[in-house]
């Protein structure tokens, strides 16, 4: 893989993003910010599943109370969404965000640009400026460029406007629902700007096809080393948007968070029941955090060679189970005891890996 | 995105792999192939999904008469999945096999190899040449290399063996259920062969995590114009891998197979549920083969915009949808009415675009 592209390290609350810092996941929530017993537990629901990073729509001026009693009590930095109205932006600058997300298409005036990023300098925190094909400034909506230059554009001048009045605490964003789009995009506002990128497809669509457009174009730009950040976009419950953060970061070696899971599809050579298997073992993976890779295989062509490969393991066989464990066959079991005889062994590995007994 | 790299053209019963032809989407049965009507009635129901190629195991000799019959019957080209034993693959190809999948790592000695391949050159088929990371021949295993180096020298091998002996009709596979090294793989593989590559990334795991990392693996190859024809493997109902396969060239708009849905994350900005109503939408736009690109947005902050630039959209406010068609808004409608309104105006849409009335 390529280097990561260097960009500039940005501070939201205690996590840092770009300058080399560990590429960190986002999601946003969807309950009603006037409502912060909501927010906040799903607040904690996220951040169990791993958020870092946390954002909030504030649509009116009746959500900031909200916001701020949010802030107060997240675990995680919270950044304040804003659009249309810079006297939002302003207020939740006061009110604890930790960073703003403004759309240079729908802010109105630079005058208003300036009073909300001078609130985020006088309260020290970071501005994303946060291009949306969907709401693009006028004056590039209707230039007849393609869609990625239009966003990068808008990006860009924004960026400089804001640079040039001395603030460079930026992550920059420019998502289209298009993946090429996207992908275009941000390839060339990693040439363009010095800052962080923050990397998504927008409005990707529902669980499957929102997942694979987020995979897909999030894949593509991190394996060029592009992105600093990432927001999975799903039509779902935000926890699921977290997992699948997760799962491209780990698909590419760049972070993992808990077990690995390698299993086989299955096909007319598999003799013990394997999709439930396979399912049970990963819903037990997921409170787990050690980085354990576990092999789930349905037969013997290549089944033994992954198994030994993984930490621990299972090569199905006729209603039975030959059980790995670094590398070596330790057991044989029946199919039904499958799912507990890895997990046995799992904790034997665990037991091994934290070092010897009683140290 | 590059150019697609220009392979050999290699038929499959009537589907061409390579030469520029649309990528073939590919699944493998998990029935048991002694089963032909249980076979047969999976084949079905990944044709319907938009399967385009078969594989099936034979992984004995008393599988092969219920694989002649699946063969007679099966709407979609068959390809024997052989292992170990090359005189499977021998009456495979007698039996009616539209391509043999052979693995270079477990088939035993060059002279069995040469009689599988006698027997795909008798019957005019093609044989896929399938090196996989949990059964690479022991003479690369062993060796000091990157996995993905191994990998392709043991692929490299054979083609130019089998190539040497005037056959040429060949499909190439490389895959690890490791990403990165799935994708050099191919990187260097596409370097090395003239023939058509086949795609995936193995025991990918679970529907989640397996998604992700064939959407992350094949849509970096794919944006690089690298693979012929792909096969999604998920520890799943085999119609998954189909249903996915496909979402990942519609990300980057290499193929589609009927709608395009955008829909947005919801937010705090929402005031509408709007999670059930994309769902309903994907629900019934499955069944539809147009290729209309339909938007469910939940604000006015990217809905118009995004609802505008679809064939049909809507744009939720406060219980309520705008409803768009062809970007112009044609109805508002309370939020119980949305799903419906959106399909009539489907139903308009297509009639327009069908042409005028009684034409």
């Amino acid at each position: 893989m390529p280097d990561r592209h260097l960009t500039r390290a940005v501070s939201v609350g205690a996590v840092v993003i770009g300058g080399g810092s560990p590429i960190a996941v986002q999601s946003m929530t969807n309950t009603d910010t006037r409502d912060p017993a909501a927010t906040l537990a799903q607040i904690a629901r996220l951040a169990e599943a791993g958020c870092e990073i946390v954002r909030v729509a504030i649509p009116h001026a009746d959500a900031l109370p909200g916001f701020q009693v949010i802030c107060e009590a997240s675990p995680l930095p919270v950044v304040a969404d804003i659009h249309f109205d810079h006297r939002l932006a302003i207020e939740a600058a006061r009110r604890g965000a930790a960073k703003l997300r403004i759309n240079p298409g729908n802010i109105g005036s630079l005058d208003r640009v300036d009073a909300a990023i001078e609130a985020a300098g006088e309260a020290g925190i970071a501005v994303r400026i946060g291009v949306n094909a969907g709401s693009l400034a006028e004056e590039y909506r209707d230039k007849d460029w393609p869609l990625a230059e239009k966003l990068v554009a808008s990006a860009v001048a924004f960026c400089e406007h804001v640079s040039a009045r001395g603030f460079e605490e930026i992550v920059v964003s420019a998502k289209a629902s298009s993946v090429n789009a996207t992908i275009d995009a941000y390839r060339l506002l990693s040439t363009r700007v010095p800052y962080p990128l923050h990397i998504g497809v927008t409005e990707a669509g529902t669980m499957l096809s929102g997942t694979v457009k987020s995979s897909v174009g999030l894949g593509v730009l991190l394996a060029e080393g592009i992105g600093d950040t990432l927001r999975v976009s799903l039509t779902a419950d935000p926890v699921e948007e977290v997992h699948v953060g997760w799962e491209i970061l780990a698909a590419l070696d760049i972070r993992r968070r808990g077990p690995e899971l390698v299993s086989c599809p299955t096909c007319g050579r598999c003799e013990v029941d394997l999709v439930p298997i396979a399912q049970e073992v990963e819903r037990r993976l997921r409170t787990m955090t050690t980085p354990v890779k576990v092999a789930v295989m349905g037969c013997v062509v290549n089944g033994p060679g992954e198994a030994r490969d993984a930490d621990v393991g299972v090569a199905s066989g006729k209603g039975v189970g030959l059980i790995f464990r670094r590398g070596e066959v330790v057991r044989k079991v029946a199919e039904a005891e499958i799912v507990d005889a890895l997990f046995e062994e799992i904790a034997a590995f665990e037991a091994e890996a934290s070092g010897p007994a009683g140290s």
